[in-house]
């Protein structure tokens, strides 16, 4: 039953399109989700994308516009009017028309504005572009159902019918006092079965999880999730209800907070799909591969510092590929679990039991790996002294690349800095380095050349 | 207005159980939120965190149980007894109630589907532990307000407060037909707005999304983010409604995918938290360890096919972690722009076209990069032939590496095998092998050794 775009439905569009059969297209479009019809307009080129937004009901193309990725939505809103963007806003959520705005030049935001019909919409607009990009201020829209404790349940009904217009689902009807301030939430449940004439201050829920316009969207994902949380209101510094956050944001900011530390830990360091352009896939690509290359070189260095072993026992030098990829998959290993738990919240305890842990971890892993290399000299018949030396020094690299995969993580996160940018291209470029000079600084001591 | 777990209050409780103080601990934890209670159950001892469970009342310990880590909850069940177990079930969501029974070994589950005393609860587990775990019908509750099309909206009201009891929150209003096929649903507001005497089948919308018994859960996920959906309804092979997804086990679900993705890319098998034991870390760490330790021994073997170089050209020697480095950090970028883009369906248009892409990709990062190497050749005084050498030979690395990274996952894509593994250990190990034996190779060729 899903809908499922095909290139022959593309192609049909597109040639419609060319020869400008407007009815043919809405009687083709009309009739599909908003969703739909956004997975369409991301395939078309801009101008026949601008040409369908201004073609279709606005209620329809609206909801489309919100569903584009940020540079398609841009293109597209760079080829309409003010005018012609404001009707658009007008049939958005205040919280979605506020992203749009946000998004504009600055010049052309006033202009918007103005264009805007609908008064309270457009103070709305005004009043959620006050608050910082990252906080539940931003995230949250206008339009909720509130009633009044004061009320019955009569009234509340009738008050409702008038409020849900606005509002494209009912979470929830939060209550508010005399003075705005929210003081507890009600369900439809107990609405359904109250006796009408009952008054809301006897059947509400005096008890009700709220965020504050500055609280940060993480922390609002994180109380959602954990108390599994459909909608969450907003109120203001004196807790007067202002807002409400709904879990379809929640879900779109999980979303790209996953994949934007999963894309870090892979050494790509802007927002691109696959589909990007060559130029954007470059630019957030390569500036990790220099650092690689610099992290290379470095270790050429190190090299050449031990460049007599060269004569006695060249063969260490055919093991620094083996010693950087173990340094570089420990420490990634280490800093992906730390990450991971620092973003759920869940690394606790003293960090010297974390130390102990670490190394005890390391160690483990590290004699395990170290008689595999033991087992594999004997079986080629190298020297035993160098199988040793090779062991040894692989169990050190191992603890000190758990110790620099998990401590550095957490010591960013201390200093408030995103603790992600310390996986991936950052903890193997610097646990190759001390790898390969820990490799050779051991095999100096044991073997003496 | 947080609850924050310190560690104070933990000693108070842990203090309290160590005295059997019920009515105290009864008094400090029953107006806590269930996942409050969860929270403080996961630092407990099992033992503890049992004597709690029997202690508090079902219809807050049983919603607790259900966010506890797998582990935790695997624990204390084994502490209770099947009518205690079956005590807990009673007040769960027929969804979360046959999770833990599946949980169970199999001849415990017997015992504890006799003793739920709710026939048709039990009735419900059964039913939903034939389907398979991957599957909307493993998801699903059974729990939902169901309406018939000829029923007129008082009657409505009347049976949707009698199955409310029943259904934690009141999603969407679904309406079958007299066979119980789901038809379409209803909307809160229209109910809320339409005369009491209109008959359901002239007020309700014809049109509804819905996923069968059999959808596997990655496209529920992918349908309701995309058509913005906080409950689905399911339907068996006949079209008739048995059950509902609501967007919480989705939230968790998109969640869980994305830490196994993560996790899986940076080598680590198991699903695996900071703070499980050095046992389990071990187990899920070092299997992708050894993985990169046959690499790296691979690349011993292929360097000492090239042993002649040392005499001639050592250098070359020094620059392999270099050339490794860039040959797994190109493909584990490229891997993960395709593993995410396959995730989200946006891998489109010709293998052929891709290939071009990435190609051109690779020669420009190549490029770049290459003329930095051979600057730093010039800088320290290179030999000419051995900076072009190396720039060359890692231009060609960057190229198979990337092709590596992108039609690896294309590939197992393909034949249905979980794209995910071929990120991170496995690629960078392999690449590291390809990397080395063509730098050698090219070399070889250039330099004449």
């Amino acid at each position: 039953m899903q809908f499922q775009l095909t290139t022959d439905f593309l192609s049909t569009i597109e040639q419609l399109i060319s020869v400008k059969d407007g009815n043919k297209l809405r009687e083709l479009l009309q009739e599909l989700h908003f969703a739909d019809i956004a997975e369409i307009l991301e395939e078309l080129g801009s101008d026949d994308a601008t040409y369908l937004i201004k073609l279709l009901e606005s209620d329809l193309t609206s909801e489309a516009l919100m569903e584009l990725d940020d540079d398609v939505r841009e293109k597209i809103l760079n080829r309409l009017s003010p005018l012609e963007i404001a009707g658009e806003l007008q049939e958005m959520d205040s919280d979605d028309a506020a992203d749009v705005v946000a998004e504009l030049d600055d010049d052309i935001q006033k202009e918007v504005i103005d264009q805007i019909e609908d008064e309270e919409l457009a103070a709305d607009i005004v009043d959620l572009l006050r608050y910082d990009e990252d906080t539940a201020g931003a995230l949250m829209a206008k339009e909720l159902v509130q009633v009044k404790e004061t009320w019955t349940v009569a009234g509340c009904v009738r008050e409702m019918r008038r409020q849900a217009e606005n509002v494209t689902r009912v979470h929830s009807i939060y209550v508010t006092n005399k003075e705005g301030k929210l003081t507890g939430r009600l369900s439809l449940k107990d609405l359904l079965t109250a006796g009408e004439k009952t008054k809301i201050a006897e059947v509400f829920i005096p008890k009700v999880d709220y965020v504050t316009v500055h609280t940060e969207n993480e922390e609002v994902a994180r109380i959602m999730q954990k108390y599994d949380l459909e909608a969450i209101p907003v109120v203001d510094e004196d807790g007067v209800l202002v807002g409400r956050i709904t879990i379809d944001d929640i879900v779109d900011f999980i979303k790209e907070e996953a994949e934007r530390d999963y894309q870090m830990a892979a050494g790509i360091s802007e927002d691109v799909e696959a589909d990007d352009s060559v130029w954007q896939l470059t630019r957030a690509r390569l500036p990790w591969l220099v650092l690689g290359l610099f992290g290379g070189l470095g270790s050429v260095y190190i090299m050449k510092g031990f460049e007599e072993a060269l004569n006695s026992f060249p063969v260490l030098f055919f093991f620094t590929p083996l010693i950087a990829a173990m340094a570089g998959n420990v420490g990634v290993q280490s800093s992906a679990i730390i990450v991971q738990g620092l973003a759920n919240d869940n690394v606790k305890g003293s960090l010297f039991n974390r130390l102990v842990k670490e190394v005890g971890l390391a160690l483990i892993n590290g004699c395990a790996l170290g008689l595999l290399v033991i087992l594999f000299g004997y079986a080629v018949g190298q020297d035993d002294l160098v199988s040793i030396t090779i062991a040894v020094s692989m169990l050190s690299v191992i603890i000190v690349a758990a110790l620099i995969g998990t401590f550095v993580p957490i010591i960013l996160d201390k200093r408030g800095i995103d603790p992600a940018i310390a996986t991936g291209p950052f903890i193997t470029t610097s646990n190759d380095i001390f790898g390969i000079f820990l490799f050779f600084y051991i095999a100096k001591l044991i073997l003496g050349f």
